[in-house]
């Protein structure tokens, strides 16, 4: 029989990468709930439940607050081309691979792009975006990633604001790795346009790109003089679907289940709970992590809870160990990217997976792998520190 | 507690519309299988079976034959936007809604679009098409659609191939409705490039949209003077992700299984013997529609298996029509779209949803739902016109 007619039988990872996270397991149940049309009354209340879930993750009144048919890409792209048109001046504070792709996009619609470069793994700083801002003379929209999956940073969002809004300018925030998982706070922080991903800290499958966008974004949008280049994502269009119930395109149906689902289980949790056990897993891992001398490429104090980078240390090669970990244990973890390609090892804790068990399960394996390619480790000692952060008598960092 | 907290529970809906179709059961299973992470070996290894077994469906050996990671709009736009340019000139056979949304995109990206149009249910005309490709100085692309979900007409494809090339344009083909469920031969009949959606003749939910691309198209993409306006569209992007494995974007991986185990089931069952399957269950439905003295609205010969779209007689309404089957029966049927809006009842048949128990339960339920309107009909005339083609003793037109 030839290979693609045989049964779909994918091993059982952990996924530890940079995401996608294994869904919960009642997300992965609603996908399979009967299939309803687009425009079915009853679809339609699963979308206003799902709007108002994504509200409250967002922290946000915005009206504009939907998921995109698109994974997280899609939601990026989405952002630039509603209110950039060419010729617009982009300023991007770019620290790592995501913030590089917003450079990408942003040229491609024709925009003027000003690009604040800070090295990979080192925070945005607020004084030199300013600066550039002040120096330019008109600044549509400033961008800027949140939580940066690459590095595992998370830079300052609401200064971030204050420096946009002194200039006129949009805040966009990519919060792809950072929703659900750490803290966010959409309209207190004045954030004009916020996308993320399904399937990182909201437990669900790739497949859906939430956004939101301030009135001040929807007026940029509305006073725009071209046509937005995007039918598939013209937020206008998206948004008469959402609200007012025009066909626009047949939404990934499926998806808004699983979403519907996982937003639910976060509630239910409730939005600080999650972001605070994130922050603790996240916090074990670390010092888990750093009890086997190994370093972290984030500056403390500034470390993603759901996404840790670790230096690959001398004396040792990245892709053997993460194959270790993949073929030998079934956990799946990621590499580095740009210019930090074969010296990270990336480790996600995100949504259902940022548990204690996981941890241990992670640093167990590690060890292993580490020792598997004849680099020493105290045994034991990775779990021992993460025992201690869970027990309260130590912190990370 | 608050709506958006409750279960969910969709109710369990016939869904006879234009699209989304019932998903075959197996489908919905599959898209609980374990996730993968988008670069796992494993999961590489299912996106070769896919492109192996899409390409099979196209009957196409095009290297670039890949879902889209949006809904069928978005491979539409993907089409377009990866050979157009600003300037181009784009000719849209026009015949219905969906040839206008290609002249939406088309311009969009700044093309001179040319559309010779048809009114709602013409077959496409491809003299006229001819002639007026003849009078254009230099056409870039030609597009058309196969299956109008508008309005139930099939349009000759292999014509208008020839048509495309005698002007040295590409041929774009809108295959939504009628992948799986009508013959279409991509490379036999020399179509450039072609996209198509998940939740139709393939019987999975919607999320992906397959495409394919021949090398003249790939040439035209390559040639390029400026950059494709969309990273997340960008055929030659998603090319080294399917190919060389390079990531790109994080794929809808439990979408992706979905389309897997539809097309392993379409290929079980043969893929022209899915096309004689939705001809037969489509020929009698149409018979058993046309025995209650209701008309067509696509001309006799040109009748698309998937989806019929019923004339609304004078002396009746669509909408009390449409929601009596939706509230009594559980079953979804389409209204007429654009300048058939109130005209039409428009029922699809489907992928997993073309079968004899589907078109007896439609029948059956659409005499009540015309009775319950006091629009007079002989009971049971439907059913049994259906069955005299079932017996072979009849066929519809």
């Amino acid at each position: 029989m030839e290979r693609h007619m045989t049964e779909l039988a994918p091993p059982a990872r952990l996924l530890l990468g940079a995401g996608p996270a294994n869904p919960h397991p009642r997300v992965l149940r609603a996908m399979t709930a009967s299939l309803l049309g687009h425009l079915d009354p009853d679809f339609l209340q699963i979308m206003d439940d799902v709007r108002a879930m994504l509200r409250l993750t967002f922290k946000t009144s915005n009206t504009i607050t939907l998921p995109v048919s698109g994974t997280g890409t899609a939601g990026m792209e989405a952002s630039l081309v509603n209110v950039l048109e060419a010729g617009d001046t982009l300023v991007v504070a770019a620290n790592g691979y995501f913030c590089q792709r917003l450079v990408d996009i942003g040229s491609r619609i024709g925009a003027n792009v000003v690009t604040v470069t800070h090295s990979y793994g080192q925070v945005v700083d607020v004084g030199r975006v300013r600066d550039e801002l002040r120096r330019l003379p008109r600044v549509k929209a400033l961008a800027m990633v949140h939580a940066e999956t690459s590095t595992g940073v998370l830079s300052p969002v609401r200064e971030m604001a204050e420096v946009a809004h002194e200039a006129g300018a949009l805040l966009i925030v990519d919060a792809v790795t950072s929703l659900g998982g750490s803290e966010l706070r959409i309209d207190d922080w004045g954030v004009d346009i916020c996308y993320s991903a399904t399937q990182k800290c909201l437990a669900c499958p790739p497949g859906l790109s939430p956004i939101t966008m301030s009135d001040r974004a929807v007026e940029a949008m509305e006073g725009r003089q071209s046509p937005v280049v995007s039918f598939y994502f013209d937020l206008t269009k998206l948004r008469q679907y959402w609200h007012e119930r025009a066909y626009h395109h047949t939404a990934p149906i499926s998806m808004i289940y699983a979403l519907r689902e996982g937003l639910r289980i976060l509630l239910e949790e409730g939005l600080e709970q999650s972001w605070r056990r994130h922050e603790l897993h996240g916090a074990a891992l670390r010092a888990g992590v750093q009890a086997l001398g190994l370093s972290l490429l984030a500056p403390e104090g500034h470390r993603l809870p759901s996404l840790t980078a670790i230096r690959v240390p001398d004396g040792i090669s990245d892709a053997p160990v993460k194959r270790h970990l993949l073929t030998k244990h079934n956990v799946e973890i990621s590499a580095g990217l740009g210019e930090q390609a074969g010296k990270l090892w990336r480790v996600g804790l995100m949504g259902y997976n940022s548990s204690p068990s996981t941890v241990f399960t992670f640093l167990s394996a590690f060890e292993d792998a580490l020792q598997a390619n004849d680099y020493e480790v105290a045994v034991g000692a990775s779990v021992a520190a993460a025992q201690r952060v869970y027990a309260g008598r130590a912190t990370a960092d």
